[in-house]
């Protein structure tokens, strides 16, 4: 028997970027939180603390901005695949990159004059991110959605469930159905419209969840599922973490007052989980990229 | 010398109501956090235990839900009035209330069929709020905004401050301005149209920082803040409390790189605090309506 | 009419200083918060953008660490008065500061060999507070701590309370009571033993909180404030602001069972939420400096 | 090609439980959060909406309380395990749980007379975890603390490291290290005795990481892991999550001061993120247990 190190990664967490655009007066504004992650040859680091292979965390925050202000900042998986191959192309012993952006809304002010050049308000509908994880040659891109919270007023029954000695919810054929969808769905390849796919995704997404009459959440997040793979034939799967959001009608008959589904109590916790994975069945192999991504099976 | 009892204040915290209307198969949705206080002849709850005059917490959250229940729910201005009025006429030994409400935004999802009838996206844009204080017949009503983030990535100067011994900060010409703005108003009276004077006053609020030239954030809320003066007579002051949220331009000297303006880090910690309060100077006494706000001088 | 600038006030908030004594090797660490606030002249930046009397919050911030290096750290309340005094006296534009200062605990950890002499954990217990607001010569000490969180399983009644059309609380004779405490006290005058006064005081917050039978949550909170007055001659008054931190004794009894005061459900929102204030009738005034306490009447 | 329901799980997160024993005046509590989730056949209920095999998430949290009223509650370990065999040996349809409990500290309060009985203060030193994932008859316990925040003054030195084009970091030989300890060990088998082996791993990484001269926090990780290990013939492999907490020294050079190790600032974002295992070569393997816990590789 002996002790071994296992599986290692380090890198800078949250790197804040704010990208500005200034070519005309017409700025833009790009707003991303980036955590840059090494995987490699590290264990003297571990084992005896020699640093030879440990490009420093620091280093990795100064590469993210001198990345950003050598190349034209496109969608997040192309500066995520950039970062990554950078390091893995750069140093031997650097053998795999994991890359996390997320990418926060950002509006133009409306004023009289119109859209303005250079002021913005934060926008709403959730975070854009990406993790792209690349391990030697083998490139692979989880994009996705957090954030967005969603409800529907009605459409949404939950019923038909096992009564085991502890259950007492009641049946219901109208109920809230309420979720913040945290999505991530993995590309098949890296030859993507990112933005146009991702703009089309979370339409999908969000208009999936408004048309679709549900009789579980899980149901709900198939259809999604399905919808999204149905139209895109780049993406190989997507998965779903995502609360059900309780919101309880309030029971007013002590005050001799009925409820007719329009009083609700929105509960915090606890919260029910729902965690799903839609897929094709011909799909290349994940590996092992799943495993590094929080609320994920 | 002797120990007593001074102002005290008591209720329920942040219950969440969503309210929903459904006279029809369009529905409508509000979503609110109300925090109920009353204040009032409690002497005997807390030197001897003595509950008699101590509708208790519970109850007042149940009020919230009856209530909602029993009246359309206008603006939230009117809500915290409603239950204002209803603690203070209602019961002999409660003298006064402090109703603050807080309102999330919700957009109808958008479906190609168009805007849905019963399926809702969280909006961006901040969360409206309310602080009602009555104090026996008098009755104060501070409307606000929170969490509206806004950022101007040009049009911002910092210069003529005084270098002390401790400066080090360089004069700029240029810089990024952002900022979360909380803003509480006061109106003189009630009588006021609540939803228009909020949305014209919201927008005044983003409109004058897109466009004021900006030579200190202290100018910019004032200019804000007599913005909404001259447009609403109906608002004694307004106040201000807005972090400066800094965006550095980094150094990529060492990496022989200039860094015109285009990439920044955004700092969590620590940021400016700017507080400030733009009033008529005929306008009536506020009396001691702002003590109980956080965050305000 | 006119439009005037009103109450204003701006600085540096959340400066986080860690500061280490290595005199021997045996050192110490403090771990503060510091946000520093100044109030004066300061028409012409707002109205103007004319920066002359803004001593920037970058200064502000450089101050902080400046003077931590300066001084031998004493006790945050210490530290606040040197803060304020420090910009009142050497700016003449300046004529009242507001300091706040965090300290966050820690503990030696404890090895084989010993309490180590340079290695801490975190510890608990809830976080030291001061805020110092100087008014051109007068000085005024709100000392505090919050995070303080305490439960009992037992010994807490609540009953007797009016029942209206919306009550339907049950009367107890035995609930759990838990609340997380914030409290600030006001000293009289600034001769004081600063940190023996706030062990004492935070000793006798959390052992009367044991030993008191409560009736009602006002009422411990009544009987701390009369403990902490009656032993703290240099105390003015002190007040709380306690979240009710409700654990409701789950409902078993559709599975056949009781619950005799076993299984809870820790609640979040909404909570109770007790402000009250013990003070001394003989207290000089506390003046304004309590407006700009968050969570404090 | 055909599109297909991939992995899935579901369950109740977060119910907050508080169990109080109160065989004698004596009371002890327990204060834990626990997410229940179920895997199985559970492919209707995405595609059809058929509820029949879909334990309800609240029926979920019932059994929580339920099975909680009906056992002695022992280690969180324990407790964990008779919740996954409850599910997975009760319901042919549910293969396989996973039950991750969270336990918060609470110490007596100390009065005059010694530890209280039925008064509490809530503790420091982080939050003890467990995850069971139970995958038919195999039953895999991973254990572990998190929000263990401890700090070193000095005896941690980093150089050596790589300069890139992008590197500026100085080497020094001297700096703070500080970090909030996630950790989570795996256990061979499940007849452990759980406390005894939860507060011996718990000593060994604080007391570890204070003896540990370190010359990079992967080393000090190592070490502490090696240690675990080394002492724990019951633990396969232990792996860490953990920020590099950074506390720069302050540059007072400008005010004509130096500052030997003295002023910090405290930084927030970005921060460095260790991840590493230290396992045995002969361990069971851990199949896909690791999966789904977040931040780990």
């Amino acid at each position: 028997m002996a002790i071994r190190l296992g599986d290692n990664q380090y890198g800078k967490a949250e790197v804040r970027l704010v990208r500005v655009t200034r070519d005309t007066d017409r700025h833009t504004i790009r707003d991303l939180n980036v955590t840059s992650q090494l995987r490699g040859d590290f264990t003297a680091v571990h084992t005896t603390g020699d640093n030879t292979n440990c490009v420093a965390t620091d280093t990795q925050k100064n590469t993210v901005y001198g990345l950003a202000r050598k190349h034209a900042l496109g969608a997040i998986e192309e500066f995520a695949l950039l970062l990554a191959r950078y390091h893995v192309d750069g140093f031997g012993f650097v053998h795999g990159a994991r890359m996390e952006i997320e990418e926060y809304p950002w509006d133009r002010i409306a004023t009289v004059d119109g859209a303005h050049d250079h002021s913005f308000v934060r926008g709403g509908g959730g975070t854009r991110t990406t993790l792209v994880v690349k391990d030697g040659p083998t490139e692979t891109v989880l994009s996705g959605v957090t954030g967005l919270t969603v409800l529907k007023s009605t459409g949404s029954e939950f019923h038909g469930f096992p009564r085991t000695e502890f259950t007492t919810l009641a049946e219901t054929t109208d109920r809230i159905l309420a979720t913040d969808v945290t999505a991530r769905w993995r590309y098949i390849g890296t030859d993507v419209d990112w933005d146009a796919s991702h703009d089309s995704i979370r339409r999908i997404i969000v208009e999936t969840f408004a048309v679709q009459h549900s009789l579980a959440l899980q149901q709900t997040l198939w259809e999604i599922g399905r919808a999204v793979l149905e139209a895109h034939p780049e993406v190989a799967e997507i998965r779903f973490s995502c609360p059900n959001k309780h919101h309880f009608a309030v029971d007013l008959s002590a005050f001799d007052m009925d409820n007719p589904g329009e009083v609700f109590f929105a509960a915090d916790r606890p919260y029910g989980k729902i965690e799903t994975t839609v897929e094709r069945d011909d799909a290349p192999s994940a590996g092992r990229v799943w495993e590094s991504v929080p609320g994920f099976i």
